[in-house]
């Protein structure tokens, strides 16, 4: 079990109850832009992306997989409008953790503390190595970095979504991924 | 007081004695790229910035002022080599704290640690923002983000590095300034 999905397992043996569940069809949005989010969500089944919109550009931004987490965590921390939009890529069934709780069982004991707080500092070191895909100049550099990264990315994310993840056309990427 | 430097007074205060102090001259490094990073630096006076090479090209990602504190911390997490270079902007006096005492420290009480997770939340959501940023198409959306978020900014450091911060030409970033 991946640590923050053991996490959320040590959050429903907190509460003594199982998390609140809901289907998405696709293309529906779990949160849009513009809206405060007040969940955690874990994917029980599905995909969802996370995208931001400039000049009525898509940018997609990160994955949610199976056994995954995802949210606009800027949001969910701050309570100030989300800049991003969660979207389910297919048929997607998720848990729902709601906020208030969730920062009561963080704080409910020193060694949960400490697994939250690794847990925010992987967060960290990869919205960096993100970063750094970002600023790579060649194409065929920032594939290799997320191929390496996130192989799991290819098995289950339409193709468009990943070239729009890894800023190029997705001519560019079937072609390096023919090569 | 800004939270992380509260948290570096009560780090000496817990330690019982000052951190180890330097200086560095303009332009030397504080760290290299391939290196592993050993501490947190926090800056008493002049400026650092953080940058990462592609293609023989530099690309600044961020900036440390006078009562900040900067590292390359995806290195000063994992132990692997360094993505980054840091390097002193002018004459530069940091005091630094080397790794295992730092996380002595930031296990040492509930409290602490309360206060490390919290500074590692608003990393992480300032992460966001900056990848925003660099998706952010307009020159001129990419400069009122960053100002609106970062005045101090336009304040400290040359103008040659805010452009490359801000992924632009020096001579655009003149004329969206006089604009």
């Amino acid at each position: 079990m991946n640590p923050a999905l053991h996490f959320v397992q040590l959050y429903e043996d907190y509460q003594g109850t199982d998390c609140q569940q809901r289907s998405f069809s696709r293309g529906e949005f779990l949160t849009r832009s513009c809206e405060i989010e007040r969940h955690i969500y874990v994917i029980l089944k599905g995909g969802v992306r996370a995208f931001y919109v400039s000049d009525k550009e898509e940018f997609t931004i990160r994955f949610g997989y199976k056994d995954s987490i995802i949210n606009s965590l800027a949001s969910f921390v701050s309570q100030q409008p989300s800049d991003l939009y969660l979207q389910a890529l297919r048929s997607t069934e998720v848990k729902m953790i709601p906020r208030a709780p969730y920062f009561d069982f963080v704080h409910s004991s020193f060694e949960i503390l400490k697994m939250h707080n690794e847990l925010m500092t992987g967060v960290v070191v990869s919205q960096l190595e993100r970063e750094l895909d970002l600023l790579t100049t060649s194409p065929l550099g920032r594939y290799e970095r997320v191929l390496e990264r996130s192989p799991q990315l290819f098995q289950e994310i339409p193709l468009k979504y990943i070239a729009s993840y890894l800023r190029m056309t997705p001519e560019t990427l079937s072609r390096l991924r023919s090569s």
